[in-house]
């Protein structure tokens, strides 16, 4: 029977309301509607459920606890900072100010105890399944010290993202029950009731899903709150989702209704909603001294969770490795080189560098948004994690770009290392997802293969034109794309060796294999180098992936023409501009103004390396329905059309001499 | 009481069946188990229930049908060729070739009645919503005749992808009664049955989203599909969705399997299914003569349909305002300047624009993804889309920026000229809808609001960076980021007069606004202007949105040290790169290197304008959760930083003399 609930949990719940009315008025920005409505189901599921131990923020034994809608960040960093993180009451009042721990929205890595970046809708919800998928899979290979739960609030906007609505599926189909979603049913949106756009029956979606489904009827009432949380957390089969009926702003006088959702109301308001709570208006961030006291059991609690935890660990016969993988530090791989032999795409050298790769990583977990036979992302002998065989290491994601991207991200944030794979130009569905990978500067991988017009008949839907440029404008994102088998190897081993994102961008078309003797192919770690050529140049050809070779064949017609050039391969920009200044002029000599960059993808960007007096190479257009080899030669990325543009800026070159 | 089906239905089912096989087995490439198990579905559509004139491709009055699982195109190829389209046999032959009508997914405005481009999973489900909410609206205004019907063919992989949820949510909501869903329910996706991942209860998911729900349970029975069809269509009150229990490559060896998804399987396996489908293996693309002749009674139905449909059209009140939208001709809009006064954010000058235009263009239609206070979207005395309200011209989108985009494309495909507004940031998520508008050519608008980090607290979450990089590397989209409130003038004035999409960037921040008088600011429209300068500048600085202002800044400290400068706004590349030479060398002379570009954006692409030798001020990291100002100083976006950036290149200039 549990202890009853007192004033102290009552003035607990009101000390985060304030908490969070005060910050948003001193920053006159933020969002007070949702920490005040929440605040009850937030102070009984730390108080009473969450295992966490604030001196120890990182142990891997923890609940997470992932607030999808990253809006109502105060309500987080409230929590954080009365159970007794280091986040101090001075960081609260400097809430969304240049500088704070307290950013506008949740940041994983730049405040303590925050477990995944949120803000952008329905990522939460499908990173957090993305970790109860972690947790099963570790369970089930290392024991119950390698599990843990997962606690998500997901809001209406996050289930109205199509992104939620996947990985929630995917969970249900998965039967992952270490994971449990609060629905915070405000009926409050930013354009007013919910009743203007939603009105589906979220119960029931998430029923047909295959969740365990309960109601909250009053998200005021602490006991039932209670008696939820505990039933959700003990259900097993399935994933629950307990809807929660809250009052958005509860204690403002625009308490339930979508002026309460955000912005500061001014002190007038802010005056009355603290009288109504039992506050006094003229005194700000308080926290009586009763509240971190009563947090502080449930700190207590944990800290002897985990010294139990620690002992079982130790205990553990693979202790070595699971501290290793919690550590985040992957094993040192090696990898054979491919020698020449019949042309290989690069997708099927991506396979076989993977079938390589799993037994010498065994966090390496991975699979494809339905399309396993086309991504090659399935190694031999790989079992899929499914309900029966959870040590599984593959993923079918299903046709879910998207909630695949969050689920990845989800497991690198839990000592795996994930990837994901699709058709390139279906990088677009997942977009918000990799963007968060790039922001947290966490270690997915994505594989995406059919990288070009190449790919062929499947025509300019399927056909990725501009999604190079996207990911070499996103920061942190280590954009790889191999010019053949020996390259993939460098963007294989850089996809493990970096800790932020990387994207594998293979062919679909089989490739020339380059010579390893003859080549130096292992500088493609270099980012970029001279692949082939003379030491003084009359023009430059660069290249990256299937145009490498369109870019030699133009050599070989310039050379029989007498004319000097040299081939600089180019497949990862960001490592190439990582390189000191002494290496990226000895490839590209900046007084060699006469450059061709070739590449089947649009031109936005190419002028970097081709300057103002280049030709860049590319497509400026969509691509077409035909064979491969025929849409190449078509849209002009054959070595004669690469010779012509080299005599054009040959001849521009010489007219400004 | 329907006529009984007899020996030739079963004949047109079978033909269609083996045109797609033998077109597949010719192309050695495509999808033939998708046209082979629905044949029967789309026979007794096509030939008793959807409203078409092939000798009219574009009757406004005709139903809609869309192949949302593009892949399974041979299937509407056929039903085109077969029911009287000219789309002749000799284009069936030369499937996914080069030219040919017939590429490998549906494209819209390629192939004649192709009614949108699909492929992508879920874009068709989407778009087809939307012109289902086009059907209800113009029926609504204008009576019977501007309506129509919606049916769309969706399959597993259309139902896993967020999109379709999201929008079949708002379609619930919106009660689409004109709207109905064809669910192939084959229980296989490319890697497998769909119990490797896709377990879920579709239909009553459905439910859940408040559609009507039935089941066919045997898909090769004529009769049955006939009687749900017939239901579907009639239902009243909600969009209707049929799960239709189909065998996948009905007729092959492969049946009901993965393996008869797509690819050629060979003429062994060809000639069996020709021969199991009473075809003579020997013969291929055969057509018997009773085939097209059943599907001429539907042809000979449709165009009396037709008759009556443009006899009540010539009665009708409004006939030449009809006329005048079936023809796409948006009249010609008066906006008026903005004069000096108060700074002014670019979205809310956007929003008084549309205030001004909504009287001027009635097929102006429009709305946000549940941030309508935060996009300006919403013109005043405007009533909302909803059941009860089908004349409203104001659509509450909810938080589903992909549905949004895939619905405005469906108006745009209706007559209709919508846009849609979201956070910059959020662009992100509709992503593979922005790329079909462009593919497609369709003048879809999309109000971008909130388009730098100096959008301020809310952080790096919702800062775009990357997102203008993606635009303009996507092919067809004009990018539109105007400089003050006139600017915005040009901006929806380009909107309104393209036939293909346009993105309209704009900040939250207030701006000055440039004064007309003073400032050319209508040559905007040319994309690229001289803002103000000298004629003889020592240096160029190129800048476009809030940026201008910091580079007029700038030149205003150069000038105080003696050195001529030149601004020029870049708000549109795409339009600016469409004017002749001669006025963007006058624009930007090629002779003179030193260059300045300043946009608070991803440096991606600037090259371009900067050369190698210029300096590109940008952002080439996340932003940063503060105010909006203090933002843009501390990352550099001030006069000081780009008039030092401007030495730099002034210095090393003199240094190459």
């Amino acid at each position: 029977m549990p202890a009853a609930f007192d004033d102290t949990d009552l003035l607990c719940v009101n000390t985060i309301r304030t908490l969070a009315l005060d910050a948003v008025e001193q920053a006159k920005s933020g969002h007070p509607g949702l920490p005040m409505g929440c605040a009850p189901l937030a102070h009984v599921l730390f108080s009473r459920h969450l295992r966490f131990n604030p001196a120890d923020p990182a142990w891997p034994g923890r609940d997470r606890f992932v607030l999808s809608a990253g809006h109502g960040c105060m309500l987080l960093y409230s929590m954080l900072h009365l159970t007794g993180y280091d986040l101090p009451l001075s960081e609260l009042k400097r809430f969304r100010q240049w500088g704070s721990l307290t950013p506008g929205h949740p940041e994983y890595g730049h405040t303590v105890g925050v477990e995944t970046t949120t803000g952008p809708l329905g990522q939460g919800a499908g990173t957090a399944i993305g970790m109860a998928v972690a947790g099963k899979h570790l369970e089930a290979i290392y024991g119950p010290e390698a599990g843990f739960r997962v606690f998500a609030l997901v809001s209406d906007g996050d289930l109205m993202e199509g992104v939620s609505g996947e990985a929630s599926s995917l969970a249900g189909h998965l039967e992952l029950d270490n994971l449990v979603f609060f629905y915070d049913d405000n009926g409050v949106s930013i354009d007013g009731d919910t009743t203007l756009a939603f009105t589906e029956d979220r119960a029931a979606r998430y029923a047909a899903y295959g969740w365990n489904t309960t109601t909250v009827l009053d998200g005021n009432d602490l006991a039932e709150l209670d008696a939820a949380i505990s039933a959700a957390a003990e259900h097993r089969g399935s994933p629950s989702f307990v809807s929660v009926k809250t009052i958005i702003g509860f204690g403002s006088s625009d308490a339930g209704t979508s002026r309460a959702h955000s912005d500061a109301r001014g002190p007038e308001q802010q005056a009355q909603t603290k009288r109504t709570l039992g506050f006094d208006p003229d005194k700000f961030f308080v926290v009586p001294d009763a509240v971190p006291e009563r947090y502080a059991e449930a700190a207590v609690r944990g800290a002897a969770l985990e010294e139990r935890w620690q002992a079982e660990l130790d205990a553990h016969p693979q202790a070595a490795e699971l501290r290793r993988m919690h550590a985040g530090d992957t094993p040192a791989i090696e990898l054979e080189r491919f020698s020449v032999g019949d042309p290989i795409a690069t997708r099927a050298a991506s396979g076989k560098l993977i079938a390589q790769i799993e037994g010498q990583v065994p966090e390496l977990v991975g699979g494809s948004a339905d399309l396993t036979p086309s991504n090659n992302t399935r190694p031999p002998g790989w079992e899929d994690f499914q309900p029966a065989t959870r040590r599984g290491r593959y993923l079918r994601f299903g046709v879910r770009e998207h909630a695949m991207t969050t689920i990845v991200n989800g497991l690198a944030l839990s000592y795996l290392r994930p990837y994901g794979g699709t058709f390139f130009n279906f990088m677009d569905y997942a977009k918000p997802a990799v963007r968060l990978a790039a922001l947290m500067n966490i270690p997915s991988i994505w594989v995406y293969t059919h990288d070009s017009v190449g790919l062929g008949e499947d025509g300019p839907t399927h056909q990725p034109v501009e999604q190079l440029a996207t990911l070499r404008a996103t920061p942190n994102v280590a954009v790889f794309r191999p010019a053949d088998a020996n390259e993939t190897v460098e963007g294989w081993r850089l996809a493990l060796a970096r800790r932020s994102p990387t994207a594998l961008v293979l062919t679909r078309q089989a490739l020339p294999i380059l010579d390893p003797d003859r080549y130096p192919v292992a500088d493609a770690a270099r980012g970029g180098y001279v692949l082939e050529g003379d030491d003084d140049p009359q023009v430059i050809l660069i290249a990256t992936g299937s145009e490498v070779h369109v870019a030699m064949g133009a050599r070989t017609i310039l050379g029989e023409r007498g004319i000097r050039s040299r081939v600089v391969s180019l497949p990862c920009w960001e490592l190439f501009e990582e390189q000191p200044e002494s290496y990226r002029t000895a490839v590209l000599p900046p007084e060699i103004d006469a450059r061709v960059t070739v590449e089947a993808a649009a031109t936005v960007g190419w002028e970097r390396y081709a300057g103002l007096r280049g030709a860049v190479v590319g497509l400026d257009r969509f691509g077409a329905s035909a064979p491969g080899a025929t849409v190449l030669a078509e849209l002009g990325f054959t070595p004669e059309r690469v010779d012509e543009a080299a005599d054009r800026v040959l001849a521009a070159a010489a007219d400004r001499v």
